[in-house]
């Protein structure tokens, strides 16, 4: 399998305290000789080096560490049922068998070998991701602040880590085909959007072959994979949430926890009290488990199954070191049902779900909303860091207006970058079908931008370090007219490419001293380079004495009375 | 010329006080029976019932008002010479010739006229189309927190306000074709923006036959029209900054004000003592203007002309009501740059001219920037607010990140959604060209829509009366699978259907009552009806004991210790 490499770029490694610690990243060469260090979420695909084989999955990278730990064995593992893949499908050709591994004692979480002061490599690989110590990464996985979403069945993953002390990450949801595709196709659609920076993905696919489609995304996948359990549970008991019983979900979870997936999103926090809430909303309830697990509450006038047999999940999620993405099934689907009552009552239930899951060791992220007015936004993330003990937020969007069907990528990227500002640790990303019909391949890569750029964005106001050498290396690049740097530099370098091309098409324009905005007869940028000269000239430049001396002539001006009079000359001359 | 019409939407007029007052509003027809009222800023053009012709121009709505307040008078004019189309170019044949007006005593600015007590026709009808009491538009007119842009040789346009009490309204730059294009071609820049909700239109045209291609624009232009003297006036001396003079930049308003510029941006901020402060930026001065002032002020070592007469072009705009939009010359062009001392000096001074403006009855807009990160956006408007009197702000998106390029509609609408909420009054549109080349038909359309999504957005946090109505209704037509009700109240109608169409093409899934995202099989939308009949037959709904015994139920539970356990039934079965 080919994946295109972004151009001009080099997939680099940073080298951690032992030899099969090697963290990628990605090296943006520039024109002056230096160059810029990224992030990189694109796996092997990126590295010429490497050789993949969709058939084969890619290389098992932490399979030395998990059996270091000797906390966790293989076993016999669940059979393959024709239903795991959709009641009327055939289970299709895969990739090999394997054997599945769980923990043998306690909890085998990297929560709980934080607790227990152990640094894992997969701690010391997501501090160098990040640029901080690893002691950080412990201590924040410790106390429930951050998660580091690594089943042991998913060995391939290149480890990560989401919390509010982190760089924001981006999730994107894929899904299988209505139409059964290839393995190719389906690994493909992951591989895409980590190439533009999905730091996880969720495979959200229904019908048939869930579980093969499943299985080729996790021995492919570099990213940490979710899903939600529901969805195929229900297609196991022929879509009729009704007829969804304890046992059945529970063997999904099983099923899915010996695949690999790395977190799961469970609506256990959708209560059948809450359920009346949501009779007069303005648009009910919009999540897809939220309203199966509503729909089961009502049918059998009993408490949500998932509520009820919680701990036993916990146990579960503790074998496998599945991380909880605790679902928010009452999530507003409209501006008028923001922050209302069965959205924080079931936001309080999750607070309660996460502090029971941290007495099993348990990683947990709570999901959050959805559709939100700018000025309600930090109610969201304020109230979840309170209820749930700091533990990290997930959060969709939020969309900050309904009326642009089509463009919710847009509105949902003005919430998602102020939420994110305010601790929101991952974005799920909206793409701009949101609402409309499923994303293709030209949707999913805009979804993924305007979500790097409200991580970015997020990043920025948060202060996170480092965040802003980005912004400084393109904003030198743009400033010194180096456009292949500008270029190389921005988050989508063959588009910033293609429209400078539209305008000004000529290869010489590469490297031309002016832009098409003003032409090459007058150029702010050049008058800026003159601004500088006659600075220089006066020896103003790197003189903290010249704003003092501004200043000084500023409140000459202002005693005088503020009346316009001139001139004013700065400097000694 | 014809304009295509939003599908579905009907042309209606709101009724004023006297017969021709009649405010044009967009109405959208739904299949429900009812209609929605929308805000139309896109002028005859959308009236099948309307006769337009790019070669006669609109209809002068406002030549009677002028000419009943009998305060200005026709006069012959400066006469067009060779050079005001660009040195090196001839003049085209126009529209006809016009005799200019302007005031024979004091000021004839709407903001004059308010602080006398008179309720301008202007006023009324900017009231009609904002929903609120034509006093209280007087009101924020005179206090100087609003503006309504009407220079009266601009008869053709629909009175609008900009202000902090209103809608928040959006900007669009245009700017004539390096190859000159014909009249139609260059109006239909203007309707396109507008059809898609500019509330104003900035000609920013640089070079050949800048004058002719203003003339088309205001005479065909039914929304306020803005433009930067200084860009003419500096073609008018060869494109040499240092050349320009106070007379050729007084020449070129005065030409201006008579075609009909309903406001202009004037850099009269950027002071000499400033532009020091500028050399150790990372992007110097990136305003166009900014640095054409700056190197005026170098070359000559002199105080900016504008600044030094400024109390001129008071008395110039106070005779023909051209709006101040007092450029932000220091602009930071780059998130390194954001709040730093040489953007606030500038802002400063806008205050002090604002005070000055407001002497002359002039009406007064402050311009801001730019690129700023997220945390420091509401410190801008906050301070411009507080130094400017509380004078609407007129921003440039701002940025919030400068790693986009090919994406800055994202990464400003962010920036301009934040600060529309925290006040600004009107946001400049940012294409996704923006940095990289001119923007074509599709950016300008992908701009507009991203900043009436940022503005939008801005008037649903503000809490703007009736905002939430436009939300609410499509929400419902979302809820009760009304599709064609939900594209045709959408900012883009014909992308939501394109979208819809792609996944479920038939003509029959318009009205099937499942969308794509869950198939016909399962539908939450379709569970959320059973949660109301199942609360509607046990007497839940409409009933506030509900939610009051829900609360009850909780905290039962929390008294319990909170500890899982079941069932907890909710209400009386």
């Amino acid at each position: 399998m080919t994946e295109r490499v972004v151009p001009a770029a080099r997939k680099t490694y940073l080298q951690g305290s032992r030899p099969d610690i090697r963290v990628p990243m990605r090296e943006v060469p520039l024109t002056n000789g230096d160059a810029v260090v990224l992030y990189d979420t694109s796996g092997p695909y990126t590295d010429p080096a490497a050789r993949t084989d969709v058939r084969r999955g890619l290389p098992a990278l932490r399979e030395a560490w998990i059996a270091e730990r000797s906390d966790t064995a293989p076993y016999e593992g669940r059979a393959v049922r024709p239903g795991d893949d959709g009641l009327r499908a055939p289970v299709r050709e895969g990739l090999l068998p394997r054997r599945p591994r769980r923990a043998t004692g306690g909890a085998v979480t990297q929560r709980a070998y934080a607790r227990r002061g152990e640094i894992t490599p997969e701690m010391e690989f997501a501090a160098l991701r990040e640029g901080v110590e690893p002691e950080f990464v412990r201590d924040e996985l410790a106390a429930g602040r951050a998660v580091l979403p690594a089943n042991v069945n998913h060995p391939e993953i290149e480890p990560m880590v989401i919390g509010r002390n982190f760089l924001v990450k981006v999730n994107a949801n894929i899904g299988n085909s209505a139409v059964a595709s290839s393995i190719e196709d389906e690994v493909e659609k992951m591989t895409w959007a980590t190439r533009w920076g999905a730091d996880t993905v969720m495979d959200l696919s229904t019908g048939k072959d869930i579980h093969t489609t499943r299985e080729w995304i996790l021995r492919n996948s570099p990213v940490p994979v979710g899903t939600v359990p529901l969805y195929q549970a229900v297609e196991k008991v022929g879509g009729d949430p009704a007829e969804l019983t304890w046992e059945v979900f529970r063997d999904t979870v099983i099923e899915q926890a010996e695949q690999g997936v790395d977190y799961m999103t469970v609506h256990a926090g959708v209560l059948l009290r809450y359920v009346p809430l949501t009779a007069r909303r303005k648009t009910g309830i919009v999540s897809r488990g939220g309203s199966i697990m509503a729909a089961w509450c009502l049918a059998h006038h009993e408490e949500n199954f998932l509520y009820a047999h919680f701990r036993e999940l916990c146990e579960i999620f503790a074998a496998y070191d599945v991380t909880w993405s605790l679902g928010d099934g009452l999530r507003p689907g409209s501006i008028a049902d923001a922050n209302d009552e069965a959205q924080f009552a079931e936001l309080r239930t999750q607070g309660e779900l996460t502090a029971i899951a941290a007495e099993y060791g348990n990683q947990v992220m709570n999901e959050g909303p959805g559709h939100v007015p700018m000025h309600k936004i930090k109610e969201n993330v304020d109230l979840q860091q309170e209820w749930c003990g700091g533990a990290p937020f997930y959060t969709l969007g939020p969309l900050t207006t309904d009326i642009a069907p089509g463009y919710d990528h847009i509105t949902s990227a003005i919430g998602a970058a102020m939420i994110g500002w305010h601790g929101t640790a991952m974005l799920c990303y909206v793409t701009p079908k949101e609402h409309l019909g499923l994303p293709d391949r030209d949707d999913v890569k805009a979804g993924v931008i305007a979500y790097k750029i409200a991580a970015h964005a997020a990043d920025l106001a948060k202060g996170h370090p480092g965040a802003q050498t980005w912004d400084d290396a393109l904003s030198d690049a743009r400033f010194g007219f180096r456009w292949e740097d500008q270029f190389n530099l921005s988050l989508d370098p063959d588009t910033a490419r293609a429209f400078h091309d539209a305008t000004l098409p000529a290869a010489p324009a590469k490297t031309a001293h002016f832009c098409s905005m003003c032409g090459p007869h007058f150029c702010s940028m050049k008058i800026t380079r003159d601004v500088r000269r006659y600075a220089d000239e006066r020896g103003l430049d790197g003189d903290a004495a010249l704003a003092a001396g501004m200043r000084e002539k500023a409140a000459e001006f202002k005693a005088a009375g503020g009346r316009i009079h001139l001139p004013l000359s700065p400097g000694p001359s």
